[in-house]
């Protein structure tokens, strides 16, 4: 653990513009672009960069260290919000635009792309990629050799599991494809793909493969129709389905004209 | 976030009463009524009126601020007593006697009555509504939208969804009506009223309305029996529900003698 | 709550092998082993007894008074790791080489035997006992009451309950017998006997008795098959069950060769 004294407010490189809490713990290692502001408590390790203009609340602890990925740093993308009471280790990286709840919890060699909004309590394990604009919800549980691709939802529960013989050595982590969307506290078993703007109902327990543009539901989980055929329960006329040409908060306006909703 | 250096001992209004650690970070703004404890490492921002003789315990962070509610007061009432590594944001309401447990998540605009046992690392999304004498166990997860009732007990990994067409804008809350019980790891679907004294089992998925009074189980859940006719399983003489026909603990005496036991 | 002031950076009965950051606040009463680290911000109450060549990572607070065990210590093992964020009551007992996620919450009067890996966010409900290298994944919740033997595995948000007619005063743990494997996201309602070498699959609610050397699958859930029935996923040739004859990493020599692996 680095062993610090508290209060360092000031490093020879530093940029007038960073912010830190006197009460934070800072390495003169880790290197803080111009804009950053760190929170009260924060414990920031060596092998910590962070991108100019984000905010890292109190309590976070960035750059862990990790014997998996003793050499590689902690990046956090520029205009990222980390907050308070997160956890991150060292090795892992975040495009811009990160987000994060409370209390996360990101192991070593996590791989996220950017506009990445990441729900309270969520607990990813290392090893795993995320793509672009992913939106995963609270007490999200991400499993090592996961891979998940652009625009998924995960939402508030969600296991993604990876060892089919549990204990063993030979983990196969859910492949998610883009648009997907897995509904609240729905289990992935180990290896399973989600396939492109396919859905899974709440509470599922997925064992098998589910097609792109499918909605999958039961526990097992088992095909029940194309999702383009579900409907908003508040407006019957309108497709639930492809998502993205009906909802299009949060993302850039270049994207969601693409998607003509 | 709020900049102020710790060790904040003393406010010009504090009552002599109230204990602040010599580590905690305390905005003078944040109103301490007579006999509060705030704990080490504390982070109390600006809006945040706490009754008298609570205890905050360590780690805790009280008034994040909120976009969604920026004129709003986080209030606690008097008597409570939060546990270390809490987080409350500015915005929600709380009655006389609340006692969480640890690492508890509150967002905005939650508003809760008295007497609100609340258990460890429950997340409440804010934006709901709670009546009193309200009992929730350990990691709870509690959607926006949310109404529930008095009396009401949820036991752990409770998840209360709102969204029937993820991700959408219209989010439609569970119902849980007085005395209602909602067993371990259930999940309740978007809307769905969970009528007075009804019995959800543990692990069910409920997407359908429980009449008062009815035991409901499964996934998906289906009515099953009256929930008077479960018995006691280690005493099979006794009726097990409407329980305040036969439990007590911690509710005042005039209630319980009300209820004849 | 202990109410020291911070930075108490030598202790009159202290070995000089024991680190404390400055900013952590240890009682004078705690009693610190030889080769003991404690991290930033931590907070160490009276009732502590830490084995030698412990880690104590940043953030943890060991030894929280209970008014159910006002008069035992907390005791953690010799060359044990407590990593961030986690919490400990006074009262409970862990062997040597208890190797603990963040975010762990233990409350009192739980009784561990020695080489416990256990997960981040972990929720031990005290009141309970757990053999030798036992190892729980994360997230994984023990209601109070519970009995786990010796080379138990419990992988993520795996969920013990104890209470049949909740909610009521007469608690019935769940009680697994050694080697027993509970996969993820299960459910073990009050009072079941997982027997030795049984195996439980992914998301089941388990309200039956599972006899040794079964594999009990489904909600609810039913046995199966004999587990030795299993295959290994990626190479049929070999049995998956009983486990530790196929699988040794993090069990001492001489256990693996009594195994006969």
């Amino acid at each position: 653990m680095t062993r610090f004294l508290p209060s360092i407010t000031t490093h020879a490189s530093m940029h007038t513009s960073v912010f830190i809490h006197p009460t934070a713990i800072v390495s003169p290692a880790a290197k803080l672009s111009p804009g950053v502001s760190i929170g009260a408590f924060c414990l920031i390790h060596d092998q910590v960069e962070i991108g100019e203009n984000t905010t890292i609340e109190a309590y976070c602890e960035l750059g862990h260290p990790s014997a998996l990925a003793p050499e590689l740093p902690l990046v956090i993308g520029a205009h990222s919000l980390i907050r308070s009471h997160s956890l991150f280790y060292q090795g892992s990286t975040f495009g811009e635009r990160l987000a994060t709840g409370h209390y996360v919890s990101v192991r070593e060699l996590t791989t996220a792309g950017s506009n990445f909004p990441l729900g309270t309590k969520s607990d990813f394990q290392g090893h795993c990629r995320i793509g672009n604009f992913v939106r995963t919800h609270n007490n999200v549980h991400i499993g090592q050799k996961s891979v998940i691709g652009n625009f998924v939802w995960l939402f508030p529960d969600v296991l993604l599991t990876n060892d089919p013989n549990p204990p063993s050595e030979t983990l196969f982590g859910p492949v998610i494809e883009d648009f997907a969307v897995i509904a609240s506290k729905a289990t992935l078993l180990p290896g399973v793909n989600i396939g492109e703007h396919a859905v899974i109902g709440a509470h599922s327990l997925v064992g098998i493969n589910i097609d792109a543009g499918m909605f999958a539901n039961g526990s097992p989980a088992k095909v029940i129709c194309k999702a383009s055929m579900l409907r908003m329960k508040n407006n019957p006329a309108i497709k639930a389905y492809p998502w993205n040409k009906r909802f299009a908060r949060g993302y850039p306006e270049d994207l969601v004209q693409a998607w003509s909703i």
